[in-house]
């Protein structure tokens, strides 16, 4: 790793290269971003990844330190709780913090397109349509396709941000004693639309995470500020219960009808959007080291994971903020700064990758459960009881951006050990309120 | 997969490569192999993979069925067990078979050249500096770069035999939900030698793989039909005690006199095949599925092991094996062959990829250990009075083909299990041969 680069390439020009290159630009960097697809700002066509994210406080932070936060939280829509609907349309909400607290949830298109603006505000150069297809990690070179002909560009350092198949990491992956692994889980997912109402009225309660927990799959609602919901279905690709066994319109309509009959009520799209969308997998990418020379990887090409905690895109840009902490801390020597930033990452990216694994159960399958929302309530009374002594592990990974990953994955862990035995109380549900919750909170040992 | 293929391309003419061009090509297809690199047979220059290997039952059945077992065995050195050196050159035998079983020393090159030219026998067209660099899955065609130009070969079947960093398997890769993972251990490894006498004497005891178990490493030397012995290293790259702090000569030579002095003393040759030899690193390929339309992974390319059981071409030689089988089971309609293939096979090749990690720590650590031997000479004997109800693990995998490795790798657990009980017997070494042998052999519970 050179120690005082001038010249950094950035590959990709999605949320966190584009985030990225704000930060590096504003300090003082020549930034140039280059992306394999054309520039969404001038012909948006939608479709690719998912359609809005859930942005959460560590994202936030990170948008605060460049001074773009307050103007993306006016685009999203606060959704404080997971709203159930059982299959008679029973509803059940759990609110997501104890005291109000709300994920926001937000357009990935155009936060993206704001970032690009920003960042071209800074001085920053897009290159758009630039397929990365070499890389020389000896001489911090990338070789390009672009639409006319084929260009070497040399910088003093190349960041490869280039999501989840990141072309950067495949030139790691041949190196030698490279880590790699991919794997995805049996499930994958397909977007629907809920439309507004006659008079432009949200059809579902605004200010919620809808999800209709089916065992072994799911249906979720997020709001935009449109008032249209943007509908995933989780589902197994093969098996009994699966895509491959919804293979014309009845088929389908049937299958909604049958298991999320309140919503389907309200989406008249949804055999063309069934038709016309595609069927997308949910990898989980870990690797390392995320540094080779003069070359680093960030957010997902680093550490993709799948979507079940809305973290996505909140550890991409926490990898902006603690990259931009190091840089400080070390007066920009980028030797110290990259095995540092790796370190640090790594150990929370496996953690949050775990995490949102672990939680695709709780949202499809546990929250359906009365004896683990009594859990979830007693774990509230508890924090609020004892707000510093007892965080839930969904409020200490969404909403206490000072906290790691990897801490908060600890420290759940051994919240859930106290909890078990907490629920194997005799007749809990009749006498919770009773129970010794300042007892139950000392259990609890911080770490270190 | 096409159901009945006329022409099969295969790419990579290494052992398993050319072997399985030998079985398909007596079965009637027209065979292709395309090699990345020259025709060994005309310019040998050595290097590159290691250069003995352990021939053993499951290798010598596939060869067997090409008629090709006799000759090969000629060629080798029967080691009859692991003859461990302790530091101070004192010498313990342990035998791999109890009836006097053992496996084979054989130079890969060798073999690898004699299956060729085997293979050229049965009509099999080989081309050399063919590099792979694009693979269409959908059309079943290869693009090679060779010496000259960019050439395209289309076929009905295209079999990556291509090893552990195979280029089929990387276009499968990049396929959606493909499982991938590949591991470094931390060690790597160096080859040395051990030139023969002045008479031209084996200058260790010719019939057995030695073993300098050091714990946390170890250094081995498996005999060479002339007289010499390949010398192989196993130690980390990074740490207290590793590669990295053997930086010159001295340092080199005052770890082998004092890690390993009986054989640094007749190893001449040690400091300058130490600087002029690699050092290689040592990696777990895991990845499925193997098949994708009309294009197979098979050997070191759908499963690469480290070398610590022998079993990487064993394993690879029982592919070409096996798939034969299901071709006769099937009268070659690969539309059932292959995905049964791959569902027999990965099973195996998981297993036989943990026992081989599990052995690196048997041979650096165990076989240093007097309960450890204590503990293998009890099953020995329990083998002796039981042989069909009880088969110590190595022996299962090594000398018993007709047993699956899965199926070895869950007997092995179920016999650690009784051991286990058995050594905790008080004063086990002097009162084991009192033990009820056969209560021990009837309590090893079948599979199924």
């Amino acid at each position: 790793m050179k120690k005082k680069p001038t010249t950094i390439s950035i590959v990709g020009a999605g949320l966190v290269g584009s985030l990225l290159s704000i930060y590096l630009a504003r300090r003082g960097y020549q930034v140039s971003v280059y992306e394999r697809r054309f520039d969404m700002r001038k012909n948006f066509l939608g479709g690719g990844r998912s359609i809005n994210l859930a942005l959460s406080n560590r994202g936030i932070r990170a948008l605060e330190e460049v001074g773009l936060a307050a103007e993306m939280k006016k685009h999203s829509v606060p959704m404080k709780g997971r709203l159930m609907h059982d299959i008679n349309g029973k509803l059940t909400f759990q609110p997501y913090g104890t005291s109000g607290q709300y994920i926001n949830s937000i357009s990935r298109s155009g936060l993206n397109m704001f970032l690009m603006d920003e960042a071209e505000k800074q001085g920053v150069n897009f290159f758009f349509e630039y397929r990365c297809i070499d890389v020389n990690l000896e001489k911090t070179e990338l070789t390009f396709q672009n639409q006319h002909d084929i260009r070497h560009h040399q910088s003093d350092l190349i960041i490869g941000a280039d999501g989840a198949f990141s072309a950067i990491r495949a030139a790691l992956q041949v190196s030698d004693r490279f880590e790699y692994s991919q794997h995805y889980i049996e499930h994958g997912y397909k977007e629907l639309r809920i439309p507004p109402g006659e008079k432009g009225e949200f059809m579902l309660e605004r200010e919620a995470l809808h999800i209709w927990p089916r065992e072994s799959y799911m249906l979720i609602a997020l709001p935009n500020p449109d008032a249209t919901f943007t509908v995933t279905l989780f589902y197994p690709f093969e098996g009994e219960n699966s895509f491959q066994k919804l293979t014309n319109d009845e088929e389908v309509m049937a299958f909604f009808k049958k298991t999320f009959p309140d919503v389907t009520a309200i989406m008249p799209s949804l055999l063309e959007d069934f038709r016309d969308n595609p069927t997308s997998s949910l990898v989980t990418i870990r690797c390392a080291p995320w540094v080779k020379n003069s070359t680093l990887l960030i957010g997902d090409a680093a550490h993709g994971i799948v979507p079940f905690y809305g973290q996505g895109m909140n550890a991409g840009f926490e990898d902006c903020a603690v990259l931009n902490q190091l840089l400080d801390k070390y007066q920009d020597d980028w030797s110290k700064v990259a095995p540092e930033f790796e370190k640090l990452r790594k150990a929370d990216a496996d953690a949050i990758a775990q995490l949102a694994l672990d939680n695709f159960v709780e949202m499809r399958d546990l929250v359906a459960d009365p004896e683990f929302l009594l859990r979830k309530k007693i774990e509230a009374r508890i924090h609020e009881l004892f707000p510093k002594q007892w965080i839930p592990l969904y409020s200490m990974v969404t909403f206490h951006d000072e906290i790691r990953y990897s801490d908060a994955q600890e420290m759940g862990k051994r919240q859930k050990a106290i909890m078990d035995k907490v629920m194997a109380t005799p007749d809990i549900e009749k006498n919770w309120e009773k129970l010794n919750f300042g007892e139950i909170a000392s259990s609890l040992k911080p770490l270190q």
